[in-house]
């Protein structure tokens, strides 16, 4: 069963899971991510456990060849769905048992293809499979968040190279998601207004920061940017639940991502990357207070892994970044796609 | 002029430093990092800023051969020294100039030598460089904190192998050392005990996560470690400021820190990581009611990146490790090293 312990000095929890294990001589990396992943493809769905989740041609069954998109539950969960939490002192310390849902978005059958270079409609395909997933996981009482993310790259922490995203459904809402609601939430007590709403008229105005933009979502390299070239999509409408999203809407969002993953592929030459899809906790706000549903947004962040992660960061939080969203942005701008289909 | 800039949806500071800046297409990494460093031989004391510190045979010049340790100005600061904050608003946003020290501690004139591998008087060497600039820094009224690192092969942010560390001073208290400063205070509030004196207690009662200690200092893997093979080094003494250490304490200080890197070094084959040392913020409490001096105690963290930190790692806040503390420490204590000089 996987452990989540809390650390005393900075009150933040890690997941330990064992079945995740490497020994010692498994550290070193070779530098050299697999190919091909076998269960991964058409013909070898009994590899994976059953799917929770399929898009494919209609009449195929469950668990066979002919799925576009296919979600499983994760072979080597950090969290595990069974159980309780069962929180408990350890002497000083404070620990539970790790549950939660972990899940693997198999975003396409084909091994060479990444997201980005997916046709418009494959995109929004993986779109729904999230919609869908998350969904699905609200019905669940114990679950108070979902964390979407996807590693791309072994600096990414890809331990594979087979387009594929993460879904994670936990029973607390984690510290990042809780502080930008506070922020946006108290931004909306002094002004009435969304901060994510003023953020985005912010960088439509300014333009500098702007990458691209359609009916329904903006794309800008954050003013405060960690990573260089950095970017961040937001819709355009109230919205802070991202399942709430219609199928025009996630078809603008699918259009989007495309636009600003394919800058990134072809201008830094396939840098890793991390994605990462912030949505409201589940279920309804429970204070009668709570203003999320006008104050919080969903959104996407994309975080280039061209920099590392020192010493500094570690030691402060803040981050040294030697790019300035502003030449970030007018880069990925003046970056040449080719006609979309 | 660096410029610091605050992230409005989290609260987080981003420093941009346009000096270190890499065009586009030289973030990819070689993998290869540099070996000898000119500025960093004796002889070559011209290629470098003027020495601030040196630690040398009696009768040599200043900026000359002879030194054993070597501090210097950065050339490459991620804050410079002169100038004011200017904090301004921009917009919707916050910014301010980055004010600050960047220092490089050369910590042996030979290119081959790692920290661990010294004799414990050249390791106590650089534990005295460090107080002496710390104490050095703080009467600079501007600066609030100074954080050490130092940054170990590729992986943990290295950009050349030749052994050194980093010196920061910062004219704010940055969030992760407030963290800690404020969990101190609360526990101490709470039961008029220092929080860094009751884990060492139950470290030393447990047994099971320390891996060495010695009349001044214990080190061990924390109970909620982020990383495999994380390391914690405590100061017996309630000493909050690193820079009032005897010279007594320091020798006991390098003695722990020579016998964890040499067993990190050696039972993982040369693992890269990142060192922290966290003292208390410069000058005397500002509020009466502060209990810093009881409760808060300096330590140094020992990050291996044996794993990398991915999307959930970034979306989430937490972390998730394959090993338990447990099973480190016992790994750690089991390695072999040859007897010591």
């Amino acid at each position: 069963m996987p452990e989540l312990r809390r650390d005393p000095l900075v009150g933040r929890w890690v997941v330990f899971s064992p079945e995740r294990k490497q020994r010692p001589q498994d550290f070193k990396s070779s530098g050299i991510l697999p190919g091909p992943i076998e269960s991964f493809l058409w013909g070898n769905e009994h590899l994976t456990p059953p799917e929770v989740y399929s898009a494919r041609v209609p009449g195929t069954p469950a668990n066979s060849p002919g799925w576009q998109v296919r979600v499983v539950p994760n072979r080597f969960p950090a969290l595990r769905i069974e159980g309780d939490l069962d929180p408990e002192g350890a002497g000083l310390y404070d620990r539970m048992n790790g549950i939660g849902a972990h899940e693997v978005v198999i975003e396409t059958p084909d091994p060479a293809v990444a997201l980005e270079d997916q046709p418009l409609e494959g995109v929004a395909e993986v779109l729904r499979a999230y919609r869908s997933r998350i969904n699905d996981l609200s019905r669940d009482s114990r679950f108070r968040s979902v964390l979407i993310f996807k590693n791309v790259g072994q600096l990414a922490g890809a331990t594979l190279r087979h387009a594929h995203s993460q879904i994670v459904a936990l029973p607390v809402v984690p510290k990042v998601l809780d502080d930008r609601l506070t922020a946006a939430r108290a931004y909306y007590k002094e002004k009435e207004r969304s901060l994510f709403e003023d953020i985005l008229r912010a960088e439509q105005k300014e333009g500098t920061r702007l990458v691209y933009e359609n009916a329904g979502f903006a794309a800008f390299c954050p003013y405060a940017s960690r990573f260089p070239f950095e970017l961040l999509i937001v819709p355009k409408r109230q919205n802070p639940h991202f399942q709430q999203s219609s199928d025009h809407e996630l078809a603008l969002a699918a259009d989007t991502l495309k636009q600003t993953l394919q800058r990134l592929s072809k201008g830094l030459r396939h840098p890793d990357y991390n994605l990462i899809l912030h949505t409201a906790p589940l279920g309804k706000p429970r204070d009668n207070g709570d203003s999320s549903d006008h104050a919080f947004r969903w959104h996407i962040e994309i975080l280039p892994r061209l920099s590392g992660i020192a010493g500094f960061e570690f030691g402060t939080g803040f981050f040294i970044n030697s790019t300035l969203p502003e030449e970030a942005a007018q880069f990925l701008r003046s970056v040449r796609l080719k006609p979309q289909a």
